[in-house]
């Protein structure tokens, strides 16, 4: 598959999971490039919380997400009204969500590693759980 | 311009106009061939609302819409915690904005003729300075 392909099998695979609770509802934003507008790749929601979700899928150990990405993550979702999370999926281990203050920095960018994930990440259970980001329970 | 087109063209008019407030944030749901949940043409947000939005645009003097299609607009927004609402625009007279309470039967479908979407539609900008469709001004 392409990277390209990869990202929307990843974001698919996302989609369904939230469809599949039977209490969210969950939209792929368009391809990017007929849009001129920053979304993010997933738009999450029930009646009381938002979710604007970044969705990346990797074979190797470390995620790196480019600074203006996450940036334009977080200005989404304040004049959206929502929470910003990253979604990433290491081979094997399935889905994490991090919280934007959570990531570390590499440089002017950022980077997810699998420690990280684990330990600062949420499941997808936890995640649809948790009354929002104020409430995540820190898994330090 | 194929009819597909046309809405797609209409669409992206009113994505523009959202964003041109820069309060609003307005996406567009993808194809709705590669995804079998129902969505909305568009789902506009801001910190404080939340539209769900079916557009269409006619040079007719009637919009015909589907029993189903209003339907599926009204369970989306119920789950996603949205305002569901109809953008028609009528040739030469611009775009209005109508809740789905509004709407005229004709059998099993709805309608809504340029009369009615001027006694019970709302203006672009009446629609975003409202506080919401329980505030919905009536024009009769």
């Amino acid at each position: 598959m392409s990277r390209k392909s990869k990202g929307i099998s990843a974001e698919r695979q996302l989609l369904h999971m939230f469809w599949d609770t039977g209490k969210w509802i969950a939209l792929r934003a368009p391809a990017s490039g007929a849009i001129k507008y920053p979304c993010p790749d997933l738009l999450v929601g029930n009646l009381e919380r938002k979710l604007a979700i970044e969705c990346k899928k990797t074979k190797s150990a470390k995620q790196y997400l480019k600074k203006e990405e996450i940036e334009q993550l977080i200005e989404f979702s304040k004049i959206f009204g929502a929470e910003p999370w990253i979604a990433v999926s290491f081979d094997r281990l399935g889905w994490y969500f991090l919280n934007t203050e959570d990531l570390q920095k590499a440089g002017n960018n950022f980077v997810i590693s699998i420690p990280l994930a684990k330990r600062k990440g949420l499941l997808f259970e936890e995640l649809i759980e948790c009354g929002g980001r104020d409430s995540n329970p820190s898994r330090h």
